[in-house]
């Protein structure tokens, strides 16, 4: 089986990104990083990418105003370079219909939660983590999903979950479930590497014997 | 500190009754229970109550057709009995909010999934573990929480995470989520029956200290 083309799709440090890395350099990922795209200009994770040699780019506001534009311009990348996954690894910017439907089923997204709760539209970054201690949960986590024309409501992949401790901050939570996102996006991008994500449905069957 | 006065209420088996009932027969909780209150006629969980001499009573719409007189009948036994503290351990009948009221932060009701995951009006029973894997999470649990006005929506005290397997049937995930449920209830009597269980507005604290 062929190596799989992944463009990882960032706005931030790229912690997610380093550690689907990490295992790639290790040899335990069947994929390649063809392309990194950044909405942001300043993204330390185009520094890690150029530190790997992996290709990376920044496409956002201030090349592209036009979000329409920006699309067109992030679909002629990923077509040129024969992208089989696209992996949303912290990437904060808008992705149109027209690109979640042509890469239906082929886009991952990690949501720092256990979906359905705490999730949908004004659920990102910290502020996840604050419904959660706001709530009172004891129990939160971390979620792989297929991405799908909703918010955070495609076909979960995987999910860890994570104790909230009775004195846990915003900070103290995000690090306890960013190692969570650590753990479960490699694993989940490994699978899809290996063919061994099937959906049906709304359901991700994980094939074990192949 | 002396015994807390425990009334249980239920409707059908009673086996979350029965590991509540175990943790006090090996003198693990301070508590004990004065009367069990079910609203079926035929509950298991009143034969099991018999075995250990403890007082049942059916109070339902056999003897009460009025929700206003099982109110009131119920509320006259738990202030004869003293009660302080109320659990439902699958009472599937209604409790009207002047019975929440009088008794805030003194029930305790278990929910067979992660709150505030499929929870709320509709997803009780087998409903919850149904609507998991239409969902196709990855992750359910059991949530123990104080009973306040709404469904499913008061302070949680405890929570366990719980695997959903992709081969689980509703029959399958009901009967792990229900060993979580054996765990987490009786250990939630138990720290209320310490006094160590601080409510803070949604949130509720566990004293570790005392």
């Amino acid at each position: 089986m062929s190596e799989i083309k992944i463009a990882v799709l960032v706005s931030g440090g790229g912690t997610n990104m380093q550690a689907i890395i990490n295992e790639i350099e290790k040899g335990n990922i069947n994929g390649r990083i063809e392309i990194v795209i950044s909405s942001n200009e300043k993204a330390f994770a185009l520094e890690r990418a150029a530190k790997y040699g992996i290709e990376g780019i920044y496409i956002g506001k201030n090349n592209y105003s036009d979000v329409h534009k920006r699309t067109e311009a992030i679909l002629e990348i990923l077509e040129k370079k024969e992208i089989q996954l696209i992996v949303l690894a912290g990437y904060m910017s808008i992705l149109e219909s027209s690109f979640i439907e042509k890469y239906k089923n082929r886009i991952i997204n990690i949501h720092p939660a256990l979906i359905p709760s705490f999730c949908g539209k004004g659920y990102y970054g910290q502020k996840v983590h604050q419904a959660v201690l706001d709530y009172g949960a004891k129990v939160s986590g971390a979620t792989v999903h297929f991405v799908d024309e909703g918010t955070d409501t495609g076909p979960v992949i995987l999910q860890e979950a994570v104790e909230v401790k009775d004195d846990d901050t915003v900070e103290t939570l995000a690090a306890r479930v960013l190692e969570a996102e650590h753990r479960l996006l490699p694993k989940a991008v490994k699978l899809f590497c290996e063919g061994k994500l099937v959906v049906e449905g709304r359901k991700v069957r994980i094939l074990t014997n192949k």
